[in-house]
């Protein structure tokens, strides 16, 4: 596959409200979209820094990944993924990652934040770390 | 404080043997420098992806921060910090922190990989993620 970028850093937090004035007053960002992933059943705050973004999510129901991670962690936020933006696309790199023995949490590439096509990594083929692959489906 | 881009992401694996190959072989990244910190008991392995680094890093000893990360994460790797560069220095950027009202894991930067000037700030500050501000003392 071919990676260019990292889009996004996915950070869990407890809460927006109280997380982006870390982000704007103490390191100067300035969010530019909140948005609901009703499916994924998360708020997601963005913030731009240099050619990637944070990405904050807030759990919107027990049963969201986030919340889940929070629950893991002592009920703190933490770094929760990374995502890759791949330039070949995420179906290719998919197929690519099965073909070589990896393992994906995503057998297609489905819809995210900012209208993105995604798909995660099986954390067991990532050494641990959460791993997404994105393209935007607009830049074709 | 000015933060240009994401210097970094540090990522924790049980061994660089094993997580080195994932990042070369499915992602497509190629690892540039292997790296011993010895005050931090760590090994390191960076890529290049666009404008930042993954660093991925092994504990050297069970007193690392790395090995408690992984500990408390149930023995798996995980995404461990992001650093960010910081154009007006990382001594301004803690007292700029400190001053309004934020917790510092480093009073003073340190040495980091790279021979960056580095500093933690404390996870309470910022929301539970761990976060790191850096500088390249040669960039001057």
């Amino acid at each position: 596959m071919q990676i260019s970028h990292i889009e996004h850093v996915g950070i869990a937090v407890t809460s927006l409200e109280e997380a982006i004035p870390f982000y704007e007053n103490l390191l100067g960002f300035k969010y530019f979209a909140i948005e609901e992933v009703e499916d994924q059943h998360v708020k997601t705050a963005f913030f731009k820094v240099g050619q990637t973004k944070i990405e904050l999510l807030e759990a919107t129901s027990p049963e969201s990944a986030i919340a889940k991670f929070i629950e893991k962690n002592g009920g703190r936020g933490g770094i929760q993924h990374i995502a890759f933006a791949v330039e070949d696309g995420v179906a290719n790199a998919l197929a690519e990652v099965q073909e070589k023995g990896g393992r994906v949490l995503d057998k297609e590439p489905r819809r995210g934040a900012e209208g993105l096509n995604i798909a995660f990594m099986h954390p067991k083929t990532s050494c641990g770390a959460l791993v997404e692959l994105c393209e935007d489906p607009n830049k074709k």
